[in-house]
């Protein structure tokens, strides 16, 4: 099998750590299999290397940014190239302009265009572990670009892609995803599989594993991606992670594979807007220009033949959807706008929902059970999402949790 | 003009020292010239991450060293770069690499076989500065390599050949080549001038301004390098530092320019070996063979047909040198091997010389009135050195100061 690890900056974040990945590594190696591994820059370089480009100027330069940020990842190739030499593996580091990695001139968030795995793929065939230094790549006039945040993820997977690995395994500080947050729910069970629109979904609701980029690229290069513990005993049986495969792989089905939940949004109502036609196309028009992302939206017309408009955004953009909302008051013509940032979204997430019905009817039934209001419902193929009262969230994940019957036994 | 400014890893320190050199590099290029600058690590950067590679493995792999190493250069160049963009002035990072800088694959110690200045002269052309980090390169296979310690100097000079510069200037703790140690003899004068012979002799015996791979380069390039200070007021005028030039160029030649000291070395002495030919061919070529340069070499007939030999080798080398001549004791029948540490080697040294008899004769002189033994003499067309016993070494610097009139007015 030819395999691609990946480890975060929390799994190479010392020596030592340094050291017990290359055991893994090995481990992998000695079964036969052909590796790359990507790793992250050891914890806390990259925030001191941003910190430095921030404390310099506040409007630096991007590209002497990734030139400064990328050589995190370039430190930790080389060590971990060291440690595996040293346990007898044979074994070299390579920087994004040395395979290449290439990528667009998006300087700090940039995005991998294309993998040359010409020269690493007959090299892993006479048995040397590729170690790349993850999160980054080359501009097409050569200048060193970074993915941004949690790019060594989106390396990974594409890396992945181009050397047409069997697999690739995400080392993290958690051992797989769980059907929802075990802090939340004892009773919360590792998934073997889920698949990648599952993943997404989940993702994008607040369970932090993966990042979203690289759910939606192993999806479209159709990259079995395995989430996993770095820090479980290597030599124990038990770490076999959560593979995200495609929905085609996943024999038995869950009508619900996970419950998430995220607190990141807040509410807006827009009392009493005049129902004509053109006032949602003025109102999230707007938002728009502003940058601001709208999510949930829901409208109730009322009596007097005024409409209230419901809708939650980013707390973080709370305050520029206000003044934008404040801006376009007079124009529209509406009574009050009323803000609660106190709401949590709670997601029920599954493929089985195409083919199950009542699916969303749990979900109110139990709600209600619990007495739990629902403020907002949006709904997609296999999600339906609801806005309550954040005191409610953990009471409500719990609920829905085994009401869907995915209590471990 | 065209200059290459060149600063070492006291000079970047911290972001506040990176800030002032990027002021010293602004007024250069408000003067209208045309700048490259050469950057070491920030100080103690390359020490840590020696240190990580020598801690997972003490033979680690050079490459991978060179890998690591060669990051402390590359995050300087990016934050000058943003520093001297927050001033107004254009500038980017290059790295060994994208210039390229060529060298052969001796990693950890490589050496500069050619720069192609193609992409760097039209851009400072333009009056964009070109922050280059210094110490490293890339080799004919395309991976990283450095220089070896000091190599950032060797950097900036073969820059500035390679650019054509009209003068390359170090800026470093000192301000300036100087007749001898100012600690030991206060009115020692800094030099103006100083010729790339005399640099090379004081470098060599212990005057630690320039790596002297930078001065040889100087020297066959035709460099014109100047010395002087990173932490002297930018806008006062005393910090001319020393040019460090061709022989031609210094009108007023000094007959003696510099009294150097070291007490790296140590002498040996082998008693009483059998006067017959072949006698030093094996003692010098055993040391030869196990690596132990020998530096001064005397030897004393006696009345009996034996012979004394007497050298310096290196203080580091003394367990080396030792060992190698216990193992040909039978071979070549010495009667007692003697070792002394506590000697120095005084050297003056001057391009006069040359035209001017009596030199030596006025330091023999000069230390005889001290009543100072000397033990081994050496010399070379532009030095004259002598070995005395250490605790002499102030006494014989300022007696041989004052005896060739350097002492400051």
């Amino acid at each position: 099998m030819r395999i691609v690890m990946k480890f975060g900056g929390t799994s190479v974040a010392d020596l030592a750590r340094i050291r017990t990945v290359a055991d893994r590594v090995k481990r992998e190696v000695d079964a036969g299999h052909q590796v790359a591994v990507v790793v992250s820059a050891m914890s806390g370089v990259t925030n001191r290397l941003v910190g430095w480009c921030q404390e310099l100027s506040p409007l630096h330069d991007a590209r002497e940014y990734d030139t400064v940020v990328a050589t995190g990842e370039q430190v930790t190739s080389g060590l971990l190239a060291i440690a595996l030499q040293s346990l007898g593996v044979e074994a070299r580091s390579w920087q994004g302009w040395q395979i290449p990695i290439e990528t667009d001139t998006a300087h700090g968030k940039a995005r991998i265009q294309e993998i040359n795995g010409a020269e690493l793929i007959p090299r892993m065939e006479t048995g040397q572990v590729a170690v790349v230094a993850g999160f980054q790549g080359i501009a097409p006039d050569r200048r060193v670009t970074t993915l941004g945040r949690g790019g060594s993820d989106t390396s990974a997977v594409a890396l992945a892609a181009a050397l047409k690995a069997d697999r690739c395994d995400i080392y993290t500080d958690v051992d797989g995803v769980y059907t929802t947050d075990p802090r939340i729910v004892p009773a919360a069970r590792k998934l073997a599989h889920i698949s990648y629109e599952e993943m997404l979904e989940l993702a994008s609701v607040g369970a932090k594993v993966l990042q979203t980029r690289s759910v939606e690229l192993a999806m479209n290069e159709r990259v079995r991606v395995r989430v996993l513990s770095s820090f479980k005993d290597p030599t124990a049986n038990d770490n076999e992670g959560t593979l995200v495969v495609d929905e085609d792989e996943i024999v038995e089905k869950q009508t619900v594979s996970g419950i998430a939940y995220s607190r990141d949004d807040a509410k807006l109502t827009v009392r009493r807007v005049p129902d004509r036609p053109g006032i949602a196309a003025t109102i999230f028009g707007e938002l728009a220009t502003q940058n601001v992302n709208v999510d949930m939206i829901v409208q109730n017309l009322a009596a007097d033949g005024t409409t209230d408009m419901t809708f939650t955004v980013g707390k973080a953009d709370l305050p520029r959807a206000r003044a934008a909302l404040d801006g376009i008051r007079q124009q529209i013509g509406y009574a009050e706008l009323l803000a609660d940032p106190n709401v949590a979204k709670i997601s029920v997430v599954g493929v089985g929902m195409r083919s199950h019905a009542g699916v969303a009817n749990t979900m109110f039934r139990a709600l209600a059970d619990k007495a739990i209001n629902i403020q907002v419902i949006s709904t997609s193929e296999i999600k339906v999402s609801v806005l309550i009262a954040a005191e409610y969230t953990e009471l409500a994940v719990r609920a829905l949790h085994t009401a869907y019957g995915l209590d471990a036994a």
